[in-house]
């Protein structure tokens, strides 16, 4: 008996974690729920039914768990509390500052259904977060620095396209090499934005459009590149299509500490990642958090959980004995 | 109202988690046990008493958590069944081989005690094995890596300091660096023993010793130093106690790993600890996970656990709302 997911959303996140699902023997995907015209998409996966996203309730109690793939502006805060009421549910809510009013709303609606939500998966917020926390907890007393990239910037580059006489343009996060190995040599830095991350643009100029102009426009574009050192590449759209148009991300997560009884040795934690796909990775960490919100439901709970609050070996495949036995 | 711990045993770990204490506000030192002569023993934490291990059953109900300090090859498997009987109880068992029998013999024991163990907690086992399970969890498909070092083996220490000839000697574990650097560009190489580390030994002869024959004696050394690339330094004692008389370790948990529909994309997940203390930050991490086996034993929960089914907010002294709001 698989645990029957449902994917509620199809863009690159829904799509990485159909991906994700194969790679889970003890998981199968038993529907994709879409907002679009249903007959306008094909999945990867032979057999698995498409719908429209207002028949979703007719699945109640064919779906284990439902994996929401929409987006953290408009469609999570609306559609994990709706959907938490008739469904254990797992989202990637990744908006910092409103985690506390998601959760809230979450948890009072799995909370009167009797099932299990788990928001905020993915890895910033997610395993960056549990990093966060591990470290802090291990080491009271020290210092946390997280670093971006390098990576793509869906909302920078999002930025960059709304410039006037862009036609396409990319963005990357860059953390600062000397910075990092500041934090890791233990020298636990106070660190500017500006000493912390570079970003590199790569645009594509309209024909005749002013590339002085456009690139003094992005310099001094405020909150998104005016505090940093940005870098402008103009290229042609076939150079941005070929050599720009993966989605690869990561980052650092580095807490500095310092134990004994003068606080005399000094500690470093890292836990970094480099990733090809974004969107893949994410979903790959939701699909195993998908498999405990299965088994916390299955135990009877329910409410709202995020990774702070899930035992580490719910998310995997193996037994705890052989977990014991293999890993520790 | 503190959360009171005991430390059964006053070795290097045992002073490392009265160091730790002191930076965790939440939890008070009670009472030190040792089978040495109590009086012989100096604290440095004011107004605590140190008691003779044969007296340690007058303190039930007086400590909320012991932490067992001692070896993992004869102390341990004897001590934390027996005082899981009594208390909650956290120990560092680190003979891989024999966890699953040591987990059992210390889950009978807390079960019928109604109490909590948590038990092989550290950095490997500990931090090492979470990470290796995360991220085997996350990306099914991939190889693990652990490398240890730069740091002091104690044990190959002692093999050294056996051979003939030699007074003194410390033995450092190093990682290849270029073994590090083609498992992080996901080449996924299959490595052996020689080629993942190496040993740096600091030897101090006595004298008139034949140092070639110590020498070719320590580098034809089975298990210990035959596989490896051996390197012998012969430094004074002097030399020895002035530069290598730190207990510094370290090392990294790596994952490589594949998704797409193709495994065309790839992913490096890292963990490392650079560590000047290995006793101190072992007992750092025992002393949150202590934080655990009270919040849990309070729950009414019992029986043994490791670090892969603890909820990791459970070893933080924060309320889980600020967890989310300042670290998710």
């Amino acid at each position: 008996m698989k645990i029957r997911i449902g994917i509620f959303g199809y863009g690159n996140l829904g799509r990485g974690v159909e991906a994700a699902i194969r790679q889970n023997k003890d998981m199968e995907l038993v529907a994709v729920f879409t907002r679009r015209d249903p007959s306008a998409l094909t999945l990867k996966t032979a057999g698995v039914g498409v719908y429209h996203a207002d028949t979703v309730l007719d699945f109640k109690g064919k779906i284990d768990v439902m994996i929401l793939c929409g987006g953290s502006a408009t469609d999570l805060p609306v559609q994990t509390p709706a959907l938490a009421a008739h469904f254990n549910v797992v989202d990637s809510f990744d908006t910092h500052a409103r985690i506390p009013e998601h959760f809230a709303n979450v948890d009072r609606a799995a909370k009167a259904a009797a099932k299990i939500s788990i928001i905020s998966v993915g890895w910033d917020p997610g395993m960056f977060s549990l990093n966060r926390l591990l470290a802090g907890a291990i080491l009271p007393e020290g210092e946390d620095y997280t670093f971006w990239g390098k990576g793509v910037s869906q909302g920078h580059s999002d930025a960059i396209r709304r410039v006037e006489g862009v036609a396409d343009g990319k963005q990357y996060t860059v953390p600062v090499e000397a910075a990092l190995e500041a934090v890791r040599e233990g020298k636990a830095p106070v660190l500017t934005t500006r000493e912390k991350h570079t970003r590199e643009c790569y645009v594509v100029a309209k024909e005749g459009a002013d590339q002085a102009k456009i690139e003094a426009e992005i310099k001094s574009m405020p909150n998104y590149f005016a505090d940093y050192d940005t870098t402008v590449h103009f290229i042609s759209q076939e150079e941005l299509s070929e050599k720009h148009s993966g989605i690869p991300h990561g980052g650092f997560v580095i807490r500095s500490g310092r134990t004994g009884f003068e606080g005399e040795h000094k500690h470093i934690i890292e836990y970094s990642l480099k990733l090809d796909s974004n969107p893949e990775f994410t979903a790959s960490v939701i699909v195993a958090y998908a498999r405990a919100a299965y088994r916390l439901s299955t135990e009877g709970q329910s409410g709202c959980k995020t990774v702070l609050d899930v035992p580490p070996a719910y998310i995997s495949a193996l037994p705890a004995e052989e977990l014991r036995k293999t890993l520790l």
